[in-house]
Parts: C-alpha cells; sequence; structure tokens
C-alpha cells in the first residue's frame, strides 16, 4: 500500500504552497522536490490566497511567525480550506510563548487543518490547552515511551476529535491518530533530533503526500512518517557513528530523494495501536 | 574569451549587493563567494541606498517578496541605476501571481536592468505582459525544444528591446539575447531542476560576472550560463545516477568554485543562433 | 581547561535565542545543535521577552536586520539583561552603512553584551566610533598582521573597556580581549573566509560557550574560537587542496559536531599577548 501512495507523490507532482520558517525553509523546499513535488514559498498577504488557489496542498510552519506572516498565514489558510486543499500545521514551539500557543489555535480554528505535526511537547500544548515546551525541542517530561504511551495516543486522538485533523507525534515512535484509530511507526534514528529541521521536512513531506493521495489521508500519514523514519535510519547507517552532522543531513535528504516504493514498503515498520 | 571574462571576477572581487529571497540566499551568497564575488545581504529601506553605493553590483530576486523588500528593491534599484551599477533581476514566480508580475513590471519600468534571468513561463509573462506559470517552475507548454526554439528566442528579444536588458531564459537549452543577437547554451542537466535554488544561483553568478566585465555584457552573461551549466555537468557525473539530491548540490557548490577559466573554454557549449 | 568547558556545553545543553540574520540562520541553528546547544529562532516583538525568558542566552546578529527585528533585539536584550543571561553580539557589516553602525552602537548602549564578535573593520568601527567596511568582509587595510597587531588589540581593549564586554575579533590571527589582558589564538584556516557563515557560526559557538560556563567568560570564549579554528583546519584537512567550499561547509559542521574535549585539548593553538 505504501508504495503506490509514494509513487503518486512522483506521479501528481503535487504544488505546494509552503508559509514556513526562514530556518529550515532550504531544506523544506528541498523535501519537497525530493518527494516529487513542487514547491512555492510564499507569505505575503498580497498574493497568499492567488499562489494558494493555484497550488494543490498548503504547508504552514509558525517556526518563525511575525505578525506578518501570520496575517498571510489566516488568509491563505481560510481560502484553501474553502477550495478544500489539504492543509497541514506544523505548530513549531507551541507552548514556548503565548504568541505560538495562541496562533497555533486560532489557525486551528479559522480553517480546516488535516494534518498537525509536532513533538509531544507542542501537540501536548495543544491538547491541553496550556503547555510549557523547551523551547522547540519537546520536554523530557513528554517523551513518549511505552509507560507515556497510553497518555500520548490518547492526547493525539483527542486533538484528532477536537480538530477533525489527524495528528501525528513524532519522538522515539511516531503517533498518527484520528479520533477513531491510532498507527505507531518505529522507523526513525536518535540523530534526527540532532540536526535542525528534521520535523519541518517531515512536515514537508506529510503535506506532498496527503495532497497526492486525497482519498487517503490516514494511510497517505503513515507513508510520509514512514518514509522519513526510514531515510533516517538509511542516512544513519551512512554516516556512520564517526561521520557529523552535516553528513547525516546530506545523506537523509539524498535517500529521501532516491527512495523507491519498493524500499519503502520493505523498510516501513508500524503497527495498528 | 570566456578563460579572461571569468578569471576577471575572481581578479575584480565585485562587491554584489542582494536583495532576495529567503529560501535560497545561502546558496546564493555562498555562490558569489565561490566565483570570487563579496555578496552583502540588506533589505532594509533604511540602508538599501547605501548599502548599494559601497557596492558594484545589484541582484534582485523577487522569490519571497513583500511589501517591504519591494520598497528597498525599487529604493537600491534607482540609485544603482544612477551610478550606472549593473542591476540583475530574477523574476520568480512571474505569473504566478498578480503581485510578482506587477512589481517585475514595476521594477523594469524604474530602474535600467541589465539582465533579466527567468524560466520559458516568467519571460514568456514578462514579454506578453501577461502570463500563467506553475508556481516558480516552467509550464511544460512553455518548454524550450527544437518546435519552439524560433518562438523563445523571439520572446527573447521582443523583452530586450522593450527593456533593453539583456534576457536569459534557461532551460533545456539556454537563450541569451539582445535585442540584435542570441547565443544558445547547451550546456547544463537536468538534475539542476531537481533542487532548489539553480535559478537563483545563476542569477547570481550573471551579476558577478556582468559586474567585473562592464565593457562586454552579452559575452559576462555567456560565460555565466555555460559556466553553471558545465558544473552542473560536472556535478551530475560525480554524483552518479545512484546519487541523490543533496550530494549533487554540494558538488554544484563545489564545481563552481573550483572551475578554472581553462576548464570553462575547454567546456563551454554555445552557438549563436 | 578548554576541555571542560567544551563538554560543560554538551552537559548543560544551553537554550540559545536567536535573533539572526537569514541567510546564515541555518547553519547557526545546526552549529548550536552541533557542540551540544539547542537553538530557537524568535524575532517577533510579540514573543521576544517571553521566549529569551525560557533561554539560557542571546545571539543577536545584525546581518541582514530591519526595523522590526531591531526592535526585538531591543527588547530581548533589555530582558536578557535584566536576567543576567549572557548576551554575544554579531555586528556584521557594522561600518558598511549608518543604520548597521547605529544599532550596533544602541544595542550596546542599551544591553549588557557579554561578547561581541567581529572582523577587524567591524571592530575598528564600534571602537573608533565611526569606520568603513567592505560590506561584511574585513578591508585589507584593517588585516590583522604582526605589524598591526598592538593596534588591534589596542582597539579591542578599548571597546572592551568601554562596554564591558569581550572583545574577539577573527582574522589571520584571532584575538580575545577583556580590558585588561589578552588572547591570541592562532588556530583557523583562509578557507573559512571563502564560505559564507563562519563568522555567525563562530558567534554562536560562543553564546553557547559563554551560557554554559558563566563563570569564566573570557576562558569560555577563548574555547569557542579554538574549537571553531581547529574545526577550521580539520575541515581544510579533510577537503584538500583540490575539494570545493561546500565540501569544506559540511566538514566544518560534521567537525564541531565530534569535535571532543580532549581533540579540542590537544589541537587548540593560543597566548596570553
Amino acid at each position: 500500500m505504501l508504495k503506490e501512495l509514494w509513487e503518486n507523490v512522483q506521479k501528481q507532482k503535487p504544488l505546494i504552497h509552503c508559509i514556513t520558517n526562514y530556518v529550515t525553509v532550504n531544506d523544506v523546499a528541498n523535501v519537497v522536490l525530493a518527494c516529487g513535488g513542487s514547491p512555492i514559498m510564499a507569505d505575503d498577504v498580497q498574493e497568499a490566497v492567488e499562489i494558494t488557489s493555484i497550488c494543490g496542498g498548503l504547508y504552514i510552519n509558525i517556526g518563525t511567525l511575525n505578525e506578518r506572516t501570520i496575517s498571510s498565514m489566516l488568509l491563505a489558510g481560510k481560502a484553501a480550506s474553502r477550495m478544500g486543499h489539504p492543509i497541514v500545521l506544523d505548530p513549531v514551539g507551541a507552548g514556548a510563548s503565548a504568541l505560538r500557543t495562541e496562533t497555533a489555535n486560532k489557525l486551528l480554528q479559522e480553517m480546516r487543518v488535516k494534518v498537525i505535526r509536532g513533538n509531544s511537547s507542542e501537540i501536548k500544548t495543544l491538547a491541553m490547552g496550556v503547555g510549557k515546551t523547551k523551547g522547540v525541542d519537546a520536554d523530557a517530561a513528554d517523551r513518549i515511551t511505552a509507560e507515556t504511551m497510553d497518555e500520548m495516543v490518547g492526547l493525539a486522538k483527542n486533538l484528532a476529535e477536537k480538530t477533525g485533523a489527524i495528528v501525528v507525534i513524532t519522538g522515539i515512535t511516531d503517533i498518527i491518530a484520528n479520533s477513531g484509530q491510532a498507527y505507531l511507526v518505529h522507523n526513525g534514528h536518535s540523530r534526527m533530533s540532532q540536526i535542525t529541521g528534521s520535523g519541518c521536512m517531515l512536515t514537508a513531506l506529510l503535506t506532498a503526500c496527503v495532497t497526492a493521495n486525497q482519498e487517503q489521508p490516514m494511510e497517505a500519514a503513515l507513508t510520509a512518517v514512514c518514509a522519513m523514519g526510514l531515510c533516517g535510519q538509511q542516512a544513519a547507517d551512512k554516516t556512520g557513528e564517526q561521520g557529523g552532522n552535516a553528513t547525516f543531513r546530506n545523506h537523509l535528504i539524498d535517500c529521501l530523494s532516491v527512495l523507491t516504493g519498493e524500499q519503502l514498503e520493505g523498510g516501513a515498520h508500524y503497527e495498528l495501536y
């Protein structure tokens, strides 16, 4: 199944409108290209709606949000909702500042978000309405472990129920949930948290996969999460323990750009929870 | 000839004022450095004129334009025109939104642009006054082929005539035209379109080459286009078919940073059309 | 000594609030991660104070300053001063425009900066109150040589005296000075000036080191400068003379991410001046 969903991205070459942070924007663009999509970054209010209208999907990331770009996110998101385009949200740092928490909540209220992707602290903040995250990384207290799995899956399902979105929590184990069911993904590698952008890249991949597979959003999300995790493992293997972070980052993008549907099908490691 | 023009960049070390997008800005800076120039990114209205005045050339790229940076582009461009500095324009996404099309047109009206570099859809939009581009990539319908070559060269010459600028259209074959003549460049590689920034990097290279060779702008543009295309070929060779996109990108910048005048002279593949 | 100071960064994992330029921001984030810290980029006035309050140190870089981000720098810097967080300033392009010179001076007046890191032209501008820099690179006239060493160390000490900050001037030899004493660092490699971001990355490293070692700021600054220079040498060795700039950049970040305290202790080359 993952094979077909992955190949659909290359077949459909979805055009993705990205309103994202300036830290990892280059990686985001390269990941959309690597999986077969086409990115366009446009964050001015004067063109946000028009650009969204020529695209297939909308990627919103609040990593370096400001008053100007928040307005564009709202305009683009409302337009995308009207047009039925999938919207994927990365609530970077929700819980780290009131501006981030409130903006993420406002985006969820004013548009129909298809997928939310965050770390456990960010998702906890959105699910509980309040929270405290250590910057843009998950708090140790919010780590996904065997002991916290039930709670974390519950949080994801609650947020999915509340918003109508599929909720993806990334960590040692990744969780993908709608209000009714949840997948766990065991792909991935700890090195992914030692470079900037792994999360943003996955959210970009999610946008491309969900846009190219609109009838099967849960499975499309699963495809993206498995692909990213598998490429993280492959990249860590290629880098080796002695290798450095820049090499790992390059391998990660390399692997995404050459990953075949067969390899993904063979290497994906997930279960229904 | 290309040898001398290429070496002039290293000799003159032109200082290039860049007002560009935040997606590929790091690549743009590294490419200006790789060819021997020195970049300075400055997009605030309070310093745009002053920074332009200490530089030799001005690079304007509308990839992530906004109201604030458009004002800076206009101020810097008018100042550069008065001072006789070469201005090179990359009209990213012209045709994808009214804001982009109108901004590109306004920039062309209010300053003396020396070189315009775009894909076929962007240049078509500027030449015809209207257009529709698939985001930031060229429409399949606008592909440069043997059949469309006459039309594309005609468009380039028309836009050159209308604006006084040299017009560079990049695609499978690249076109460099002023109102009277046109070169075709057969260097390049399809992988260049699979990473973000190839176009922006070429436009940066054009700015450095034209700034260091102001008496021969057509030949300087030819030098930059051949250098970029040749490095694309070299990088594709080094990457191999199994290699990934990040490796290709690194090789591309590597090749630009070590390309000698002799290698360029030997590898350039162009003709007068 | 350097060994312990370097390892303290990995132990303490300082959270660093970065308000920086969009050219090298990705490198800055990756360098903070590479040395063991955790970066958060946040430049909106609505969250600048709140984000600073959850962080341990503040990194301010004026490389692509604008009216909006200058306000955030001032707010964050005043808050960090009140909270006693180390502030490290990179006055990119001071001397290249009045906006940059005045902003750097204003930042120094309105907050307690712990470390200033610039090239010789930038520091000269701040020490003398006026200056003229060639864009973002040091003027040839300001090069640090045996002949100019006394003058340069004097400038650094003067600026340190005037501001209460430790002053780091980077060049062929690096100078680290407070009002009373100065170190010279002989690590480093000329290739570091051929890529964008070496300076910004060092300033990020300084922020992480000083934040994790607040009792010994001079020694922490020395640690960061030696680490960056040593990794520059290692990266140049790995790249080889035939290797290109992108390879060098990747090796530089790789080396920073795997540098051990022992290697730093063994490879650091500095003297009290």
